[in-house]
């Protein structure tokens, strides 16, 4: 029963679905560990859940349970979440605040940049320095905390960087506080979940978001089909409004999209529809305290999708992070965090309920959608299906996936 | 760890239970779906349960899901649960009634028939009659569906369907209704669940059940104990009077026993002991609409044994069917169909309690009996043991089964 | 993926814990239960909890179900819970009495000796005396009672018995009934719960416990830490007086320590902390009524440790017994006893929460630490880390378990 993974991965139809197993096998998980969750740089957290040094938040990538933390000098570290002595998991919680990094069975302690600074009753042969917590590479990019399990981490993170973080910047969300978070366990690949992400095709099943959305939203424009040429014309005439105003505040918002890269990703500024300024029945502004010093709250949304495991969508008042992280072939989670200015207050600047309420809506429809594609790809009637030009995202990332299992299984 | 199947195939015992690779490995679960469910015809449903066009039900067998639909035509379509877009599962309800089959992700629309309607927002080059959704081949007789997954199916199942069929036609179960549908999850696998129905050597553990059967059922007459006797002659003598009337109404009564061919069943006329009308406390009738045009309710029962994953009692005025559907190496759905006249009305013709009482009861003290049987093969210390004289037809399914794994396993 | 089982027990480091798939793969659980639960000698129950003929008790030794009864001779049986019929589990309650053993599915009768008394319905060929229930091994050392699956149990069990049976036997536990018994699942590997017994350098963890234990509990005397000379002075002499208090009543107190033997072993009698008495807030006894007929409550505890599977604290006015017992690579059965004298009254002379409450609270809190070791072990990034001074039992334990692996795979 053992799985020619190469050949799995040699003759996939390009413009297709994968097949089976990469959603189902526990061979290919393994191999996606390997390839892609322990080599690429993953999407973990917001800076605004480590305000003060010596908070943390911990993560799950597969079988590792990774820590984050603001250390004294208020810098990020990243840590693997195991001791040293007998391997017990240290943070048992999601997030929390320490002085020291103490493991409760023995009590070793860990400075917050990972050094042994005490392990009791030790005879004199032993020496604290050989048993420091593993490091994890770390970097924060206008806010957003990545991870790197590698050794040697994919080169053109740095440049991508660069280029991406002028865009984020301006929306100040280093400083932003956490206002919500939800996770959500859905029962399937994590494929699954980032190609669901990955097309609008799907979105007649999320009543409450295309609300905010242009209908046009995920075709690019060559695609459109004929019907959706009026709402197109419409969306056109505010895109272009707003340039004028990114123009004006400097918000930079050409398109980029270099979703096959390594680390791979794709940038916009788009408007939305309704009163254009945030995720709300009517468009209007969700938190009254805006997330920096603009002069209006109509700015559209800056959306960044992040391979493998992340979306964003950042507004003038708030800010969406969506990090996915694999647990097992079929089941992944889901964490969802919504930021606001530090200063804002709930139930004065902003209502929680409304605030969260579209994404909310919106991610239990996608799980449930998801779930149908599990269960239904589980058949060993499926065969791989075609993508419709929308969901040309779908089969780039795919391309992108395939390009790091190609690379993986080269070394 | 890989597992001889052939040689286990091989070295099984006559007259023996299996060894217990049979029951609870995985690799054995996957041999019987490859040898028996993919290749047998399975029955899934009474057509009572689909009396109206785009009235369906699912049914998953091992990791396939089918549909069986009622198509325009009012003929009867099996397909598979899966879009041909990106694999999801189509339908997740156990039965219900649709226009057109509609993927509730992105859309797709498939006829009754299986042929795709429509696919949103495709370009050209896209050929809707490429992706249909796949068929399966699907048969009823007298009112009992059946479907089979191969490509081509056995080929006795026709002759075996015509001898059948004049037993079931005069109860009209093509016309009847369902009262009442339950779905028993047992702890085992299904051919513990099969084994168990094959015999009545532990009908000591159905106080109900046991009062409706003569104490002989089960055992052939030269296997009698000496104990049973004057129950014996009991039931010969009501037996010989059942008889008149059968030949009077042109019942045919005719046991035919034919468990190892592929399309291997055993079906008989029975008297009940008691009012030997019904399955209820006093053997009176449950229902007083009787399924069909009787002068008597007094029919005793019509029982049909079907390999690999079906029983059927079918009486004057009710009719049971039992669906046996794998699940998993230790875990079996039971699916069990009650089914009347389609003008009876419960409350006045019959009550859905009393109907139901006696097999709801049988059904649940099995499943922990098999429960038991599972629990207690696993056991390393488990070694087959001897059927009693009154199994000789756990024997003969097994021998069915083993059986068919050779023809598998020489193809 | 396959494991290179032989290579994993040659590698490990001396003085250091156990690499990850020792704890959490299913080929080296397979392995353990090959080399080591089918092999040794087990500790199941006390005799207390089997006081009449009939009286029973059953355990899972993994896949295995046990069964001890007391036989109408009132001798000690040890049966394979797995019907000679079809393969039933016979006895599915944890403990009971019986007048004859009979299994529920086809009432197939054994005698408590495990002969088979009667299978109904059978013709002649039939012989019972082939079918009789499959037999164990077992002993009871001084009210201990212990299975070995082996066909050749290990042969050093004889003597072993014969040096640990007089530390027990003035403490009359062949008498004693079960005052609670208590079983908790852990989410770890078996051979974690047992290291973690095997130290109290976790002790912190467990407030209730050390009030109890003087606070040089675990540790030899040459690698006392400093800060613990004058606790150890105390404890010192503590200990003299109760050692004149057993010269007095020839209670033997000679400390044993053979942990890698294959029945491996460490018995000793250590004062208990507070006023010496038992294991309550204040050290007095939790039972008045003592277990013998002691001039004394203040005898300290007899401490034994068993290889693979048990300890043991026994005081002058009750006795616990600890079995640990596996159910899947990682969970895990902890099952805790707690006797007293026959004639011992609840609510008369004793409170049951008062007696059972310090380890109650401690098995919790060892259950939090095991599975947190669990979670930390089954990160890639764990590697095995060094042992403590104080951890050297642990150590040990490690040693006789790979030194029973070796054997093994040696055979």
């Amino acid at each position: 029963m053992t799985l020619d993974t190469a050949d799995l991965v040699d003759r996939r139809i390009p413009g297709r679905s994968l097949e089976a197993p990469f959603y189902a096998s526990r061979e290919v998980f393994d191999l996606d560990l390997a390839a892609v969750w322990t080599r690429q740089w993953i999407f973990v957290a917001a800076e605004g859940e480590l305000p003060e040094p010596g908070d943390y938040v911990t993560a799950a990538i597969g079988p590792y349970s990774i820590i984050v933390v603001r250390d004294d000098d208020e810098n990020l570290t990243a840590l693997h979440n195991v001791c040293r002595h007998r391997g017990a998991r240290i943070l048992t919680e999601e997030r929390g605040s320490v002085g020291n990094i103490v493991c409760g069975y023995h009590k070793w302690t860990y400075r917050t940049d990972g050094s042994l600074l005490h392990a009791p009753a030790q005879d004199g042969g032993f020496d604290p320095a050989c048993f420091g917590l593993k490091t994890v590479h770390v970097r924060s990019v206008g806010g957003l905390v990545f991870v790197c399990l590698a050794e040697d981490p994919p080169p053109d993170f740095a440049e991508v960087a660069s280029r991406i973080e002028p865009y984020l910047l301006p929306h100040r969300l280093r400083e932003a506080k956490v206002a919500a978070r939800v996770d959500l366990v859905e029962d399937c690949n994590w494929k699954l979940t980032m190609e669901n992400n990955r097309e609008c095709y799907h979105c007649d099943g999320h009543p409450e978001l295309v609300r905010s959305f242009f209908p046009t939203y995920g075709y690019r424009e060559d695609q459109l089909p004929p019907p959706l040429r009026p709402a197109y014309e419409r969306y056109c005439r505010v895109r272009a409004e707003l340039r004028e105003t990114y123009d004006r505040l400097g918000l930079p918002y050409e398109t980029i999209e270099e979703l096959t890269r390594p680390s791979g990703f794709r940038i916009e500024r788009e408007p939305l529809d309704l009163a254009g300024e945030s995720f709300t029945p009517d468009g209007t502004a969700a938190c009254r305290r805006l997330l920096a010093d603009f002069p209006t709250a109509r700015l559209g949304h800056l959306s960044l999708h992040w391979q493998p495991n992340a979306w964003f969508h950042v507004l003038s008042e708030h800010a969406i992070t969506f990090a996915v992280l694999p647990i097992a072939p079929d089941r992944t989670l889901l964490r969802t965090t919504w930021l606001v200015h530090p200063d804002a207050e709930e139930g004065v600047d902003y209502d929680l309920g409304r605030l969260t309420k579209v994404w909310t809506a919106t991610n239990e429809q996608d799980a449930d959608l998801v779930t149908r594609a599990q269960c239904g790809i589980t058949s060993p009637a499926y065969e791989p299906g075609p993508y419709a030009p929308s969901e040309y995202q779908v089969d780039a990332f795919c391309t992108w996936y395939l390009t790091r299992l190609r690379e993986h299984l080269r070394r």
